[in-house]
């Protein structure tokens, strides 16, 4: 039993069953929950499908911190029973409804979230479910492996369910720093001088007479699998740190500043390549999801600081870092995604980010989000927080996809997340443009020439050459024909000639 | 004489003539001016335009702060002497040379400017050329009606001419706050809390030894000249201000939020709103330019503070504006736009963003700067700065243009500024709708129907009826005829069928 976990005795009246605690939720209620790829409760949601699927009908409105896993996300798609999700979401049925818009979406950047639900612009947060390592003495939350928007969602709630896991070892209390920035105008700075800082508390503020049912819970994340980053991965990751490396050399860039990294391969290609690095020592990570590479690089004594709002680990790193967590501890500090992903805080630290792009024009224009500019993928999440603010703002793509029937470089990309203006360098495994001291047309033909796949190089080329003739002016485009490439993947499944 | 403004008694060995002064000047010199609208040279730009029709060939890389007169952009672009012009400009012949590349221009954030130069990435700061109102007993300099990013050029010149104006009164001094931050990582907040706030000194501080030449001038700013607000920009600005103060009568806004608004008859219009209405006390600007309707507003006694990184006044307004200084100057704050537009003093005031697009598109993408996709009209400025990071960002324009040859509402913008995830609500005089909790396609449905002008509406509705129909997905589009609207105007002149 889990009950010496909740130090605040009165709690204990409130252990009840999913069944119990989820009548708390019917057809139309605001339901806010924590996780951020982890970290996220299990039995309500399932006990929600449960309901579902025994005949009853009702619809949720449900906001997490970000994506969740197939136990939530998923199988509440699959069951029908969402009305709204916001902000962020990765799940395979959940991306089909909202294409469908069965299931409303509003893609949002994860910085803005909070403080728009504090507002009320929403509407009430009827329900909060969090999952839960422990409850302190006074009645307050100690998370698992994410913050989320969490912190907000509890304070904002009328009532809390609680999941209590034992997967998560109690020794996790004191990795997290809890912070709700006062709202302007009244907001004074987010202290935060260096990615180490601490300054919040170890556990999320809680009003206990708002909990109305304490489950106790045996279930794991969907754990994250990672591959072996391929080869483009790994060209990627090596052209972005040879870049750093010799803009610090020259003198252009100072040594120290903090990394943050996208979720997925290349990211955790970026991170990896640090290891067989040896110029870069001290490394600070000031991003959003820490991924396994983080724990190979505290190992290797290379870290001065991870901080992020969520880990999402495969199963064995997992072990690792409960394993040796009074270690891992020293380095990683869990957020509020709000802080974690701050416009203010990124600025200050001169954050270098780095990620990932659906597409790329040859112009400097990302795509990260829509799929031949319709389609939903899985949302911006943070990536205008930290490309829009960052020192130095990467955006990192393969130069072909679907074994190249697509190719990531387009002559302009069909849909905007964002603009040249925000983005700095483009690194596809072809090759790097630094685009801050170029013009739009310098910029198109280095990306061109640099980054596309040679087999769709000439096909840009022509493009860039017949803009250039015909239609002239900052940025060259043929609008008549500047979609051909997607015309030509809807109608042929390949963007080539 | 104006030597008795140079406090620092071995300045005044170095008054000369502008063609002494310009003779530091030359083929491939990195030329950085002071001016952001406003508070530009005069001289040094007229003495190399006559360099130049006397049959000198040469070309500089030219940096202000934003935008200046025609006393600048517009003689040195028809001398044909700029090679590379920063950041931002509006100047009909440099527009024209630029759309054919034959000026090189980048369109930065203006924020993102500033750091840039100081890490060396541009090259040397060969030359400054400043407009300075007085130098100090130290040698440090005193600017006129703008900061733009003098601080920085001053900072990192070489060499710097100053050029003396007498045009403007002593009593200016006082006004300015300059404050450059450390660059990360080793940047501590900006202490600013509120708009009023002065963190740094009233001179930018200079080493007098890399003063190479004093010149007097008695030449004006070319003045700004402000049209009667028109019907659609009032009621443009209307909409606004009745959305705000609704949002705050519902408790869903604080108020007391400092505001924005870019340059032109609409911001103009907004500010003037204030004067009709009275719900609106003790107004904040966090502003980038201040224009007329600031004074009007000190004049009721409705402004608290009004921050900016330049003062654009009509001749009327400059000569009451100078009259009772005293008064103004309690109210008034010019900083570096580095600090008026940074985001994280953007983020933490809360800003209530407003700025102007060219065109809006159903989902509420924005085209801000290049006109049909391609042709370069002023650049992004600093409403990037404000959009991505205020509370409430604002995007407004006309529903039609041209006398109603262009829709600015059209299917999908030509070219993306600011993405939808970075912008809140779109006005035009037909209505306004808040996208901040709406699917996209509920955007596109509000768009057309309350933002789009009648003429075009049906145009509109049967695209994305047409859209959703046979293509669905979270923003449907048909890649093939988004930009009909944009064809049919560079064929026939107009977007109508």
């Amino acid at each position: 039993m889990l009950s010496h976990r909740i130090r605040y005795a009165p709690l204990k009246e409130k252990i009840t069953d999913p069944a119990q605690a989820a009548a708390h939720i019917g057809d139309g209620t605001n339901l806010f929950i924590s996780g951020f790829t982890a970290g996220y409760p299990k039995l309500i949601p399932r006990e929600l499908v449960k309901r579902a699927k025994a005949g009853e009908k009702f619809k949720v409105n449900f906001y997490a911190g970000a994506s969740t896993g197939d136990q939530v996300d998923g199988i509440m798609a699959e069951a029908g029973i969402v009305n709204w999700r916001r902000p962020y979401m990765s799940d395979r049925t959940m991306r089909e409804l909202i294409n469908r818009e069965e299931i409303l979406f509003k893609d949002d950047h994860l910085s803005s979230l909070p403080p728009l639900v504090r507002s009320g612009d929403w509407g009430k947060v009827d329900v909060a479910v969090v999952e839960v390592l422990a409850v302190t003495e006074k009645g307050h939350l100690i998370p698992t492996m994410s913050v989320g928007n969490t912190p907000t969602y509890v304070q904002q709630a009328d009532k809390i369910i609680l999941e209590m896991n034992d997967v998560e070892p109690p020794e996790l209390e004191g990795i997290h720093d809890i912070f709700i920035p006062e709202d302007p105008p009244y907001r004074m700075p987010i202290p935060i001088y260096r990615a180490s800082d601490r300054i919040g508390k170890p556990y999320i503020e809680c009003n206990p007479d708002k909990v109305v049912a304490v489950l106790f819970s045996q279930e794991e994340d969907t754990c994250a699998s990672f591959n072996e980053p391929d080869e483009v991965s790994l060209l990627i990751a090596e052209q972005v740190l040879d870049f750093v490396q010799h803009e610090i050399k020259m003198g252009r860039l100072p040594a120290g500043l903090p990394w943050q990294s996208g979720v997925g391969d290349v990211a955790n290609a970026v991170l990896g390549g640090f290891m067989e690095d040896d110029f870069f020592h001290d490394l600070s990570l000031y991003s959003e999801v820490l991924q396994d590479a983080v724990l190979d690089l505290i190992d290797m004594g290379k870290v001065r600081a991870a901080s992020g709002s969520a880990m999402t680990l495969s199963t064995k790193a997992r072990q690792r870092f409960f394993k040796e967590l009074y270690r891992y501890k020293e380095k990683v500090i869990l957020r509020p995604t709000e802080i974690s992903n701050s416009p203010e805080v990124v600025r200050r630290l001169g954050v270098l980010a780095v990620n990932t792009a659906l597409e790329i024009d040859i112009y400097g224009q990302v795509n990260s989000t829509h799929v031949c500019g319709s389609h939903l993928m899985n949302g911006i999440g943070g990536s205008g927080d930290f490309e829009r603010n960052g020192a130095v703002s990467f955006m990192v793509s393969p130069s072909i996809a679907k074994g190249g029937a697509i190719s990531c470089i387009v002559p302009m990309v069909s849909h905007v997340d964002h603009s040249e203006h925000s983005v700095d360098i483009i690194v596809t495994e072809q090759g790097l443009v630094d685009t801050r001291n170029l013009t739009p047309r310098q910029v198109a033909e280095g990306v061109i020439r640099k980054c596309a796949h040679p087999e769709y190089r000439d096909l840009l080329w022509d493009y860039y050459q017949r803009a250039l003739k015909k239609r002239g002016g900052h940025e060259p485009h043929l609008l008549d024909e500047v979609f051909k490439f997607h015309a030509r993947f809807l109608e042929k499944g390949g963007m080539r000639l």
